[in-house]
Order: C-alpha cells, then sequence, then structure tokens
C-alpha cells in the first residue's frame, strides 16, 4: 500500500508553502556535489555545506548541483532562498508524495520525476524514489530522496566529454537526466516482462495458488508504473511543445526523442495490463476445466458401483422365499449381470467423450 | 442510499428560485460567526443575529462571515437580499444536493464544495456536508450544513496572523477555505487506505463473507468520493484558468497547487477502485479454488470407498453355491483385493496431483 | 421492447415530411387548450377548434396552445400551415419515436423531450411520453401524446401570477415546461432509488431468483432513462449556450441551472447503474457461496458415512471363517471402531474449518 | 465471416488504381436503367449498353442512371472515362468491401453506403449489399451489386410527381436515395426487436442451449451493423457540414433529418448490444440457478439416506453376540430411529429454506 | 514475448544518438539494391559498397536504395552522414524497437512501419519486421531487418512502367512501399480470419482445451497487429494533411486511399477482438453447461438408487424377529416396491426436464 499512496495527513491544516518533510525517513545523511562544467573544463567536487555552492550561480559554464536526501529541510530552505524560489516549490521538493509534473516559474522550471528501479527484494519488485529538478538559465539543481541513482553515465560522460553534452547548455544537462530516468523504465519493464513469460509458462503447465497471487501482484506493479508515467508523458509533450522558453529549440528534438519513449513504455504497460487479464481468465477457465474433470470422476465412479451395490444387496437379503438364491447358476449370473451393466456404461461413458 | 442521492421532489413544481431546504434536519441552531481582518487587525466574534454582520460590507479589510446551519431559510433570504444575490443562487445555498460547482454572477462568485470526513461509526464511514461559498471583492460568506468544520486550521492562522493570509485579499481566504477542504480528503483517503489494506490481509489469510461485504461497501464509499472530486477538479480547473476576474493573478498559482492535489486524490480513488475490483476477482477465485478442494476430498472418498463397498456387498449375498466363502482363505484374500484397491486408487490420485 | 423502440417500418418509403403518427393510439380524444396572458391580464378557455387560437397569433402577450394528443394529424397540418413550419418538423411533431432534440428554423424553434412519469403499473414501472414544443417570438406550442402532464404546477403560477412567469417572455415559459419535466424525473430518480434499497435489503438478507429479475428490470429502466436524458443534456447545453436568438440572455442563467439539474440527474443515473452492476455481481457471489455450502455439507456426510457402510459390509459377509464374528467383544469393538472414525472426521473438518 | 471480412488478397500487389471486382459472384447479368426527369417532364428506360445514356449528360435535367451487377468491370471503366472519374474512384466501386465513405472529387462527390435488409433464411439474418453513388452537377449515377434494391419507392415518386424530388435537383436525388436506404435500416432493426424479444421469452419461461446460441447469433448481427452504421453516421455528418458545395443549402435540412435518423439507429443498436449482453449474464445465472437446484436435489437424497444405510448395515453384520438382534422389539425400534433421522434431517433442510 | 517487447536495456545509458542495433541477429549479411529511374529510362543492380550509391545524389530521376540487414552499424553510419541525417534518425533506424512514426528533418522525412507477414511455423504466427524509409526530394532510402519484402510488386512496376510509378516523383514511390505494406495485412488479416472461424467450428461441434489455447493466442496475435497500425494509422494520417511538403498534393489523393485501408484494417481487428472475447464466453458457458449436464447424470443415478439400496439393507438385517422375511410374497413385494420407487422417480425427473 505504502508504495501507492504516502501518508500526507500530517500536513493537512498546514499554511501552503510550509515545509514538511513526506517521505520515509532514509538512514544515510545528505550528500551535496557539485559539478560545473563548460566546453573546455571540468570540475566535481563534494562539498559539506550548500553554501559553498553559492559562489558558482554566476559562473559561465554549467552548474549541476545534486544533493540525495531531502529530510534535511533546512537545506532545502537555504538553497530556494538563495537561488529565489517559491515557498510552494520547495514544499513540492520535500513532499515526495508528487504526481510527475512541470511547473514555470519565468526564471527556472520545476519538474518531478520518479526513478523507478527494479528490486527483487522489497514490495512489488519495484522501488520508486522521487527525484525534483530545477532549470534555471545556467544551472541544474537535482534533489533525491536517498544516495544511489541512474545519472552515473551522465557523470560519466561530462567527465570524459563523451556525447553532446559538454558542448551544450544546462536545458542539454535536464534533458539528459530525464531521459536517463525513462531509459532505466525500459530496464524494469524487461524484468518484468520476464516475470510475466515465467507465470505464462507456470500457468500452461500447471497452475498453482500461487501463480493466482503473482498474476495479481504484477496487476499491481502495473498500475504504480501507469501512475508515474502517464504524467510524465504529459510533462514530457508540454516541455516539447517548447511552453517554456529555458528548453532551446536545439533540444526539442531530443526531448520529441524522450517522447517517443514514453509512448512506447505506456503501450508496453498497456499490453501487459492485457496479458494479465487474459492470464487471469485462463486461470479461471483452467479452475472450472479442472473442476469438470473432478466431477466426471466421481460420477463415472458412483455411476457404475451404485447400481452395482444396490443389485448385490438385493442378494444380501434374508427373505426365506428367494428362489434366485437356490439356483446353481445364481451366483456366476449376478457376476455376468455386473459385468454387462460395467460394460454398458462404460461405452456410453465412451460414447459420450467422458473417456 | 440518503448519501447517494437526497430526497428533492419536495421541490419538484416550485418556481425556479423559491428557497427550500433540502437535506438532513439537524438538531443544533443556527449559528453566526463573524472575522473580519487586514494586515494589522484582526476582530472575530460570534453574533446572534445576521443584521449585525451588515455593518462591516464596506469595512476597508475582508469580512468573513460564517454561517452553521441552513435550514433557517429566512437568515439566507436576509443576507442574500443585503448582499444582492440571486435568487438561484440563494436556492441553491439550501438545497444541499448540489454537485461541486462555480456560478460567477460577475461581481460575486458562488462556489458549492463537499466537506468529507471520516466517521467510522456512519453509514459508509463517510459524513459528507455541503459547504457554500460567495467570494465578493472584500468578503467571503460560507455556509454550512452544522456546527464543526475543518476550517479551525484557518481560524487559527489568521488570528496568529501565522502564513501570508493575513495580507492577502478575500479571495485568498475562499482559496485556503477550499484548500483546508481538498487538505482533509488525503485525511478520508488514509483511513480508507487502511480498511483496503486490512481486507487485503483477510483475502490473504482467509477469506470470508464479511470481507466480500467490507469490499461491496468500501466501493460503495469511491462512488460517493468520485461524486464529489470529480466536478471539485472541474470548479478548481476553471478558477484556476482564471475564468473569474474575483480571483487575482497571485493567487492562481495557489489555485494550481490545490488542483494538483485533486488531481491526485482522482488518482488515488482510481487505484483503489481498481485494487478492490482485484480484491473482487481475487475473491471469487479463492471461491472456486475452495470448491475445488471441497470436490476432490469427496471425491477422493467416494471413488476409494464405493468400490469397496461392492465388494464387501458381493460376500453378503446368500447364495447357496458361492464357492468363496467356503475357502478357507477367503476373507483374508478379499482384505488383500480390499487393500490392492485403496493403494492403487491413491497412486492414481497422487500421480494426479489430487494429494 | 415497446417502450425502447417503437415501429416506425411503416413511414420507411413515404416522402420526407409526410405526416404519418408513429406511437400508441390512445383511447382519448384531442383537447385543445389557449392561454393567453401578459403581466396584467391572464386568459384561460379549452377550445373546440384549433382555428380559435389563429387569432392570438398577433396578440401583444405571450400565446400557450396545448394539444393533448396527436393522433389526429389534419390538426397538426393546419396549425402548422397557420404559423408556417417546415414539413420536416410537422414530421417530427407525429412521430413520437424521437431522441431528445433541437431544431433551430430561424423564427421559432422545435424542442422535443421526453416526460417520465412513474408508474407501478406498467412495464418497467415508467411512462414515457413524448412532448413537443414550438417556440416563437410571442407563443409557444406544446403537443403532448395523451391528456395529463406535469404542468399544472405552471398553469397555476400562471393564473395566480406566481414567480416571475408572468412578466417574461415566451422563451422564459417554454424554459418552464422543460424544467416542470426535468424536475419530475428526480421524483422517478426517486421512486426507483426506494426500489433499489429494497432489492438491496432483499440482497442481504437472502437473495432469491424474483431479486435477480428486479435487478435485471431496473437495469432495462436505466437504459431508457439514458437515452432521453443524455440528448437533453445536449440539447439543454446548445439552448443555454445562446445557439438560438429566441431565448434571451436573462433566461440563460435559469438554463444553466436546469443544465445543472440534468447533468445531476445523469450522475444519479450513472451511480444507480454502478450499484445495480456491483449488487449483480453480489448475487452471482452468493450463489457461488451457497453452492459452496450445499457442497460442504454433502461431502461432510458422504466422508463420514460412506467409510462406515463400507466397515459394516464387511462384516456382513457370510465368509465361513472370519475369526472376528465369533469374538465376544467384536460388536462393541466395531462400535469403537465407528465412533473412533467419526470423531477423526468431525475433527479434521473443525481443523479445516468446515464446520 | 465473409459478411464481416471479405477476400480481398487478390488485390495485394496490384498498382493502386487498378479494377478488380471484390465481391461474390452473383448470378445475373448486369442491368442498367436511365432516367432523365425535370419538373415538367419524366422519361424512364432501360438500356442495352452503357454508351446509350451517354447523351443525356448535357440534358438541363436530372439524369440518374442505376446499375445493377459490377463484376462487368470494363462497363465501369466505360462510364468512368466518359464521366472523368479518377482511377481510384472506380477501383472503390468494384472493391465491395469499402466501409461507407465520401470522396470529394470537386465536380462530383463519391459516396459508399451498405444497403442491409433483413433476410430469414441467409448467415445472421442480414443481407449486406453495397451502393456506390456518384452525384455530380446534374447527375446521379448509383451502382449495386445485384438486381433488386429499396429505391423503388423514389422511383414511384418521380414517375407520379409525389413529394418535392421532382422540383429539386440531382443532389435531392442522392440525399433520397441515401434516406430510403437509411429508412430501411429501421426495418431491419424492428425485425431484429422481434428475435430479441423473442430469446428473451425463451430465457424467462425456460433458457435452453439454442437461445444461448441465437444471443450469439444477434450479437454479431450488432457487429456487422456498427460496422456499416457508424461510418455512415460521420458520412452524412460532413455532407450536411456542407463540405462539397454540390449539395445545396436547401437540402441541408433533410440531410440533418437522415442524420437525427442514424444517431437514433445507433442509439437502439447500443440499446440491443446491452440488452443482449444483459441477457448473456442472465443465462449464466439461470445455469448457476439451475446447478445450484440439482446439488440441492442430489445432497437431499444422499444426506438422508446415506446414514440411513449404515444405520440398516450394521443390523446386516453377522456377529455372533449383537444383543440387539435378539430383542423382540428390535426391528420396529429400528423404524423408530430411521423415521426419526429422516424428520429430523427433513426439519433441518427446511430450516435452511432448502425444501 | 520477444514478439511484443524487445530488449532494449543495453542501450541505457549511452548517450543520445549512438548506434547500437536492436534487434535479432539474423544470418544473412548486408544486400545493398541501387534502382535509378526517370519516365525514360530505368537502372538497377546490387552493390557491394554504399559508396557505389553516392554518385546517384544529384542525378535528375528517382534514386531508391534498399538495404536489407542492419546490424551493420557502420553502413548506416555512412549513409546517414553523406546524406546529412541526424544522429537521432541513425539511432532509430539500428532500433528495431520502434512504434510507426514519422519524423519530419525538413529537407527529408525518415518513417518507420512495421511488415508483418503471416507466418505457419513462427510464434503467434506473425513476422514482424520494421521497415525504415528516408524520403529526400529525388530519393527513398529503404531499410530492412533481413532479405525478403513485399516490395516484390513495385520492382516489377517499375521495371515495366506499369502503373504510373515511374511517371511521379519520389514521394509517389514512398506511397508505393507504404501501400504495398498495407496491403499486406489484409492478406495477414485473412488468414487469421480463416483461424478464427476454425475455432468457431470447433466451437460450436465440440469445445476442447486445445480450442481455448488457440482463442487466447489469437488474442495474442490481436494485441501485436494493434500495436503496429494504430500509431501507422496516425502517421498516415498526417502525412495525408500534407505536414510534409515532401508530399505532393498529387500524392494526397493516394494517402487517402491507404488511410481508408489502415481505417479498415483496425476495424477488421476489433472485430475480431469482439469475435474472440465472445467466443472465450462462449467456451465458459459451454463448461458450464457440461457441467452441468455431468452433475444431472450424478444426482439422477444417485437418486435413484441410494434409497433403492437402503430398502434392500432393511431387509439385509439380522433381526431374528422380522415378520417381512417370513412371508411368502415378500421377495416379490420387495421388486415391487423398488419398482414403484424408480417410476416414480423417472416420472418426477421427466416432469423437472431432466431427462
Amino acid at each position: 500500500m505504502s508504495i501507492l499512496f504516502k501518508r500526507v495527513s500530517k500536513k493537512a491544516g498546514l499554511p501552503p508553502g510550509t515545509l514538511v518533510h513526506i517521505g520515509d525517513k532514509r538512514a544515510e545523511g545528505t550528500r551535496i556535489t557539485l559539478i560545473s562544467y563548460d566546453e573546455k573544463q571540468f570540475m566535481e567536487k563534494e562539498v559539506d555545506f550548500i553554501e559553498d555552492c553559492f559562489p558558482y550561480k554566476d559562473s559561465p559554464g554549467v552548474t549541476w548541483i545534486n544533493i540525495d536526501g531531502l529530510h534535511d529541510v533546512e537545506l532545502i530552505k537555504k538553497i530556494g532562498d538563495f537561488y529565489g524560489f517559491h515557498s510552494l516549490l520547495m514544499e513540492d521538493i520535500v513532499n515526495t508524495n508528487q504526481r510527475p509534473k512541470m511547473d514555470d516559474y519565468g526564471d527556472h522550471i520545476y519538474i518531478v520525476i520518479k526513478m523507478i528501479t527494479f528490486n527483487n527484494h522489497s514490495e512489488n519488485n519495484l522501488q520508486v524514489e522521487q527525484v525534483s529538478l530545477v532549470l534555471g538559465s545556467n544551472y541544474v539543481i537535482s534533489i533525491q530522496e536517498q544516495v544511489g541513482d541512474v545519472f552515473g553515465v551522465i557523470r560519466d560522460r561530462l567527465r570524459n566529454a563523451k556525447g553532446r553534452v559538454r558542448t551544450m547548455d544546462a536545458d542539454y544537462l535536464a534533458y539528459s537526466l530525464i531521459d536517463a530516468t525513462v531509459d532505466n523504465y525500459f530496464v524494469v519493464l524487461e524484468n518484468i516482462g520476464d516475470i510475466i513469460e515465467e507465470i505464462e509458462d507456470e500457468l500452461v503447465s500447471e497452475p498453482r495458488k500461487e501463480s493466482l497471487h503473482k498474476i495479481y501482484d504484477e496487476k499491481r506493479t502495473m498500475l504504480i508504473l501507469r501512475k508515474s508515467v502517464w504524467p510524465l508523458r504529459e510533462l514530457i509533450s508540454s516541455l516539447e511543445r517548447g511552453e517554456s522558453s529555458l528548453f532551446r529549440k536545439s533540444t526539442t528534438m531530443y526531448l520529441k526523442d524522450v517522447y517517443d519513449h514514453t509512448i512506447q513504455i505506456i503501450d508496453t504497460i498497456e499490453t501487459y495490463r492485457d496479458l494479465l487479464t487474459g492470464m487471469l481468465d485462463m486461470y479461471m477457465t483452467s479452475l472450472s476445466n479442472r473442476m469438470n474433470e473432478v466431477m466426471k470422476v466421481l460420477t463415472i465412479i458412483a455411476t457404475i458401483f451404485i447400481p452395482l451395490s444396490f443389485v448385490v444387496g438385493v442378494y444380501g437379503m434374508n427373505f426365506k422365499y428367494m428362489p434366485e438364491l437356490e439356483w446353481h447358476w445364481g451366483y456366476p449370473l449376478i457376476w455376468g449381470v455386473i459385468i454387462t451393466i460395467v460394460t454398458t456404461m462404460l461405452a456410453i461413458f465412451r460414447k459420450n467423450n467422458w473417456l
């Protein structure tokens, strides 16, 4: 449940713009990483105090401040005040129960996305983490719930000047972070695809109660993914349509590429849902089929032996005058009757395709 | 039923604009609270006669008149006449069977929303109350069905000049009231989330008939919530798009925030509905599963013992000439036959995975 | 069926604009009522010939001609020719198999709505009657299928100059007629609500076959209502948007009120449909539950007594050498065995929650 | 199947604009009828060669060329070349696997509709025939698959100058042909309505396997009708919106009338679908109900007699020392026991409402 | 599974625009075919190096370069660099997990479609191959996954100057390729239609477990087809609306024709889905029907013979004083009782329509 809906009730009643951390308290402390680069130079360092980042505000290149851990509400407030963020923006950052969305504040944009990683050991196999991005004209601030992300590849490209990221502006960096997050969805979907295939094999060979539970679990996983991806699609679509002037024309084509990816992810999610529903029907039908078989066995046995029991019961009666009992061939005769009944019954069953 | 649809038939046939109170007659009388404030001063008093509020109409600050209890149709008429409300507006106030909606009358806006509180003891666990807001350029009139609301936090902020409400205009107060109402929906949803989790646990451990009834009850609760939240979303969306000039530009950003909240509430409601439908399927499947098991037990017992009964029945017959009966080893032999049949049957069942 | 779809095939092949009465032949004759009023005076009379109404065409006030019974095709033709109606309009009046709709002919508007009354004795509990309204600049002509309508309240208000109808123009009269019809839908819905509540109680206490039939009947009733209300909503929406100049600005606010009512009626219909579908599922589930219980009883009885029958069958065999039969304690011993089997079985059943 | 989807694969790979007849080869030859009329005169003749129609191209009145049978691809080519049709248009005429649609070629419009007739003897009770109409400024060319149509009424009106068709232009003739086709849909729907009513009666009195097959057949019939009517609606809607200048303003009102009819047909189709789905549920439920009843009978019989068999089995045992057997009242006593068991059982069943 | 979703995870983390081949490694090498033509001349040759095609870039006629096999990423890079393709375009070509789409790059358009062929031996009977088209002002480059396509007919028409393709520009060639691909969908649908008909026959004669699996397989096939055709429809629609200037006005009419075909394909797919769902219901119902029959047989046999067994059991008791046993007519009398019971039972069953 918790992955579907976080407790936000402690916020109810507070004035809007109050910073209250909504989310799981993670163990680690806060980690701030500062990267500053332009086409020619690259600087990366881990800083202890957020104030160390402030001098870079007006540096000519692109500044990327990455903050892991957002329970330190004070820190968020400091950076927000320095960069001139609206109090609602800061409130959204520390509330991890957001839908993916974009808020345009003129000289900076606030973007919320969900970083989803596949995790065999957690509930629903998914780990969902909220990532907040604030994009200014020459900086990107990314805030995550905990240490560990899918941005390693971006850092590598920056360090080694791979790809075109070093030659581009801050908007391209923001795009790269979104792209890396979306790319990771494919990894998640492939893992789920493997599970679905597995369940399918189970269903064909022999459906068990566990298969049913697995189907339900994956259906729930699909619910979670949909909640993250549908609004993401809208968000990227509005970025791509150039609603904000912070995203340059040259980046739009790249955003269209990410947009195509989200469409494809949605397509796959819907296909998986259809498959899972089909598998549920299949499970139900195979239950009915098996019930039918059990009933057939019962009916065949009962239909053959209940009449026979009656027959032998007749000659177990103790009437004084039962002529058949005295016949010499009475006993073999009764066996003949029994065998006739059995063969007739079997013939009827065969004719009705019960055997 | 009553929570889904109130009796409005007593209105049928009356001319439009006739004030008729539609709703449950509540026990308490009417209570009028008057709050008047600007950035520097704050005045709050409970008044006995609505006329006591009229002098504040042209006061420079913001006036908030809160009326609890709306069966006093005369009072509504008095205030409406004084402030120049359309008769249809007054009719809507006393008819508690409204959909959330907004009517723009030029120099004032009429807003209807539903205040929903979670209540363990009432039908469907929900208590739904209609709140009417009339927003003018320098006043807000709020009318509720009964004493007791979720606006305490707003009053506290006004009294203590917390947050930005004291420095803003009447439209911000109206927004704050809507925001407090919407925030409370999260509390309701969390409570329902707990119930759903509880049902889920029951279903996994052992599904009972009561679980089924609980699922249906929650499904109905979702119907009620949807009826309140979907039109609320439209209403806030049209406020946010700035359709009325009474809402200032500066408040729009806050309205967007509430809008995001309603979207999130709708998301959660739809997710809950999907979960509940899934749980219903799961209940049905577990019923079928159990039926299958019962049938298997019956079939196993019947399939083993009915043939045996026949066998012993044969030797209970009273034919004069039954050579087997005379054999010295006949009786042990027949036990051998019986044991052979039983073990064969069990082997077959095991092979078919019935045991 | 007839209430869902009327036979119109007798029209197939006739040129467009041919007047053919489609609908049930009602027993009563045609009744024409003429009302003429303005703010100061009011005149009401029943006329025998439609020609008696014609002099009022250019009278300064508002003229309302109400015709009950439309099988008199000649009469419709006369009035249509006098007022200059298009032949398609006249064709639509006498064809009672219309969808609610509005046709704008410039200087007059043709409106079709369905007057629905609850009737315990008819099929589906509903009586559906088509009402045609023609609104001109200073007249309203209303044509109904039979005597008896929901317009009595309007006539009363006109006679007694209650409400604002006497002071307004013909468009307000047309609005009032539509409003009275829509208000009556609430009465119908309340009656159906009562029936639904009744079925629900039956389902909870003890579901019977009749409950099932009632559910289906109400589902069909919902189909009928939807067919009438959905197009009605469109119709009123287009009137309210001011598509026709015959509806004055001042009436628009009242039309918005009716529009809100139709939305609410649609909401209620959809909620009822959801409830009925839920009740159907509940009925099915309770059937399965009961089947499960029946099967359990059968299985318990069979599982206990079939093995016992075998046991006593064994000692009913007539072998010459059956040592147990000779034992003095054989008979009590066998009772011991029987009681042991029974108690063991019962213990197993209890453990599996079957008792 | 064939009525749902015709084999068009023989076309795959041919260049666009190649004339290939797709459809059933009908037995009859091709028949060409030529009608030429204006307000004053009327001429009708059957011609043997299509060339005989060509002189009428520039005649002042309206020319209607009707061609029955379209496997004569050469003929279509000739007329197409003479009137200057695009090769794609000619290709569409001979391919009877078209969706209803309209193609505007500037000085002529191509319209495809489906003529559906009810036929008790064919598969699905429906006969679907494609009708192609080409409307020019002063001519209509109609091409059908075989002899026999629903246009007889139009011909009668032309011959006898009934209605307004003789006084109007070619666009009104085209409208009349579409109208006649759509009117015939009502006849088809009424016939299906009768069948549905019949099935319903069967379901209420006694559901049989045949009822199930009938329900499925009608569901398929609805699929076929939908495929024809939905695109027809779009087609008429675009004509009515005046997208083509060939349809004069005066005809638009008539097109709106046909449009209303198609909406009504769609309404009816959807209602029938809902009814059929409801009937399917009802069938399933009545199956379950009957199963329940069968199981109850079995359980009652088994629960009463299996214990009794055990009781009498006990006293069929051959133990030497069974004191009861020696009692003088043993036998009557055992009958007492039996009767007690039976009455107890029956009382329990009655209490549980099983009898 | 693999046909629904290809592994793209190896791409995750690479900078956008990196060429990575996503798809099955096919055995064959790469084959490049070059066709150059105008109205008067035609040249076709297979080239070994892509560089051989470059001189044709500025030739006056139309150049069609067809590449089979796209695992040779280097080759794609070379041609892309020569023609000035964006790196994202090249990335899309080698990623075979695309949705059908169109990207407009100003002086060339990139089009992705899926070539689907029916294949009895593959999973789901379908073989899906991605075809990339790049259309410039005077060239078309088509890239396929493997050798073998549905374009043979186009090549024939080019060689023999059949149809109008030789007289038209590159956009008509691109249209022809799309048209050939879409035409082939009809062939696929016909094959599936045959399978559906087959399953239907099986269901009517005798439903087996295999029928169920076939229904599920075809449902999955429909999922695959939908994923390919729905976006194809959008793609062609945007081409037809003339969004790109590369498609000339004269080609638009032909695109509308393909558009009509895709609509028809979608119609057929949805009809097939409805049919398959109906067949699934039918299968379930026939399962229930059969279960009912099995239960009836069991109940009839048990209800007749269990009471009889009790009767004969009574007279198998060994009480000393059982007067009936001494009667001379006891035994025949008991047969009379038995026959009476049987005939009564049969009469009851017949009355309840169980026989």
